[in-house]
């Protein structure tokens, strides 16, 4: 704080930055350069951190605090839109590989409720911007509360990176297309990095599969290149969409959070009413929406509870809807079904998340692009939502 | 079991019915009876429970195992679609009154997913009917996990009302309309008296807001009359907005819940694509769908942080959105902003989903009628979802 008209040292912060970075090199929108960016992305998130071949995982955050984690009675996500998203898809590989009780919150209804938080809970703040405001305050109350709080957050800097405990920078690179791509992937990828460390750390995980989850990380950002592969095919699907009114998102599991990103980036550039449910939920209530008008995407790929989602996109088929899947590379039993389907290599299902988002990127951006809308600053959104 | 064919003596349970239960009784649908039966059915359900004047909730389900309830680590509820959003609502009373962590999952994610259930976790359960596929799996694999486990049901002598440890009926009376109404509200109030009946024994509520609470909760049926009385007001804003394509549906706190009940409801009977969100949530994503096609219902009572949702709705109008609000009785300030106002009587900020609740019962039957729809037994629902 300034006191006196003394002078004062400023505190140079050198960004690093290429001019590169916030140039679009080729691309007809930020949107669609940060969907191709995600293979590098990923890369930088993880790079310096896991060591696949020595089964290394180093985060500085975590280590110096690895106590506060392993003692955790919850860990509980503060979260806002896309990132509670990356939170939800967290809870299933944290309390699967980590067996932490795990609980996500949308940040602006954790800080106006009277929550339950102790000592011993664990908060972690995730944000892309590092400026939101309802995470911020849902921080806040945390700290207040005595809770040890970590942030995940992309920009270096940020306000809820100086106001957390400790946290892990996702590392994504200037995100400048308004609705959020690579920083939710690399966000995803942090998280998984979390759950596999503080699982090996309380043997909550096997050594075995504890390096099978490494390797098959470090194959994620080839397996990524592969799902852009399918741009142009998605491209015709997206055609015969465009002029939906409504369309639904059906996943399982870890594709359940998924199902629901992958609607909002529909509503959020193309101003479609997308939304998106747990699969099984659409028998209590959202299946009566089934008519011939009304698409249905599904992510089925393989080993995520396959054979109860083939049987919901019967169900839906026999109602008429149109079907567009997202399936395991050489998948054929969804394929008889389904209007259309798109490919994703296939991995360990705890990382098919990181897989089956690519995708729904694209068809929202094609379908926006055809729509003629504006992709990188959609009508009514903030980039970084610094109001409550 | 029958292990030879020897005579067994056959067990008759006698069903506690009047043919006026299974019957319309004068009202043009089930699901319109049983919106008016709410005064009577939560009458029903606090009856012989609830002692106001002399301060006393008596529920030998929870009075046998109240230390389990009270050395509860966490309250986690298993549900599917409207009790769902009746273990939601039943979350923020939970945390309020009886500071228990308290967590709420699809039944149908939580039974797949391998999630952390510990010995002194308490699962409650929610069904109308005891009968849901997915609930049951979950209570057995709570079950496994040495969890104790509390039914809240409708129909007595259900499946789920067996294999539960201890229960509590609801006593609503036959719900034959598939949309869920009067099942709704009387799950949240035997939940209310629950978390009531906790908070009081932990001190973690004072005695002069217990007796408040008692005393409100028995105004709540001639409140809810009051509430029904706006029918024909309803009727006029339903006529307005029928032929809508989308609709969306914002809360915040006690009453976020209530919007995803709310948007429920249109989808389930007039299959018009409506969706619910906690009001900050639009910022990050849902208000770009906003423009003048677009009815957005807005649930604006007092206390529920009123002014926040106040700015919300200044958003949407600024946008060119259509609001109907919600709000208290004798409100001025959004009567200035909104487009219709649909008033309930004031009530403690806890209780407001049990108001909040009937004027968008009331909305989406209206709507559903005047376009025609078999509001009873609406396309592609089942009463019950035996399945998975």
């Amino acid at each position: 704080k300034i006191k006196d008209d003394s002078l004062v040292d400023p505190y140079v912060q050198k960004l690093q930055l290429n001019l590169g970075q916030i140039e679009k090199a080729g691309y007809e929108h930020f949107m669609l350069k940060e969907i191709y960016e995600q293979p590098s992305a990923i890369k930088d998130t993880y790079r310096g951190r896991m060591l696949a071949d020595r089964g290394i995982i180093r985060m500085a955050g975590v280590d110096d605090n690895l106590e506060k984690f392993l003692n955790a009675k919850r860990i509980i996500v503060v979260a806002c839109g896309t990132s509670w998203h990356a939170g939800l898809v967290s809870e299933y590989i944290f309390e699967d590989l980590a067996r932490i009780p795990f609980e996500v919150e949308y940040a602006s209804e954790f800080r106006y409720r009277n929550p339950v938080i102790n000592k011993d809970d664990v908060v972690i703040a995730i944000s892309q911007s590092g400026e939101t405001a309802d995470t911020m305050a849902a921080i806040k109350l945390a700290k207040e509360n005595g809770a040890f709080v970590f942030g995940v957050c992309n920009v270096v800097g940020s306000s809820i990176s100086r106001e957390t405990h400790a946290g892990a920078y996702t590392h994504a690179g200037p995100e400048i297309g308004v609705a959020s791509t690579k920083a939710f992937t690399t966000q995803i990828t942090i998280l998984s990095l979390m759950a596999l460390k503080l699982g090996k750390a309380k043997g909550s995980i096997s050594n075995s599969d504890y390096h099978m989850y490494l390797n098959e990380m470090e194959q994620i950002p080839s397996k990524i290149e592969k799902a852009l592969q399918s741009n142009d095919h998605i491209m015709e699907v997206a055609a015969v969409y465009k002029n939906a009114k409504n369309c639904l998102y059906l996943g399982r599991g870890y594709n359940f959070p998924v199902a629901l990103e992958g609607a909002l980036k529909l509503k959020e550039i193309s101003y479609i009413h997308a939304e998106g449910y747990p699969a099984a939920e659409m028998k209590h209530g959202p299946i009566a929406l089934i008519d011939e008008h009304m698409p249905v995407v599904v992510i089925a790929t393989k080993k995520g509870h396959y054979e109860k989602v083939v049987s919901n996109i019967q169900e839906i088929k026999s109602r008429k809807g149109k079907i567009i899947a997202v399936v395991t590379e050489g998948d054929t039993s969804v394929k008889n079904m389904a209007d259309h389907v798109i490919e994703v290599p296939e991995t360990l299902e705890a990382l098919t998340p990181l897989l089956t988002t690519i995708p729904l990127q694209l068809f929202s951006y094609h379908i926006a692009v055809m729509l003629g809308k504006n992709v990188d600053q959609p009508r009514n959104l903030a980039k970084s939502v610094t109001v409550e």
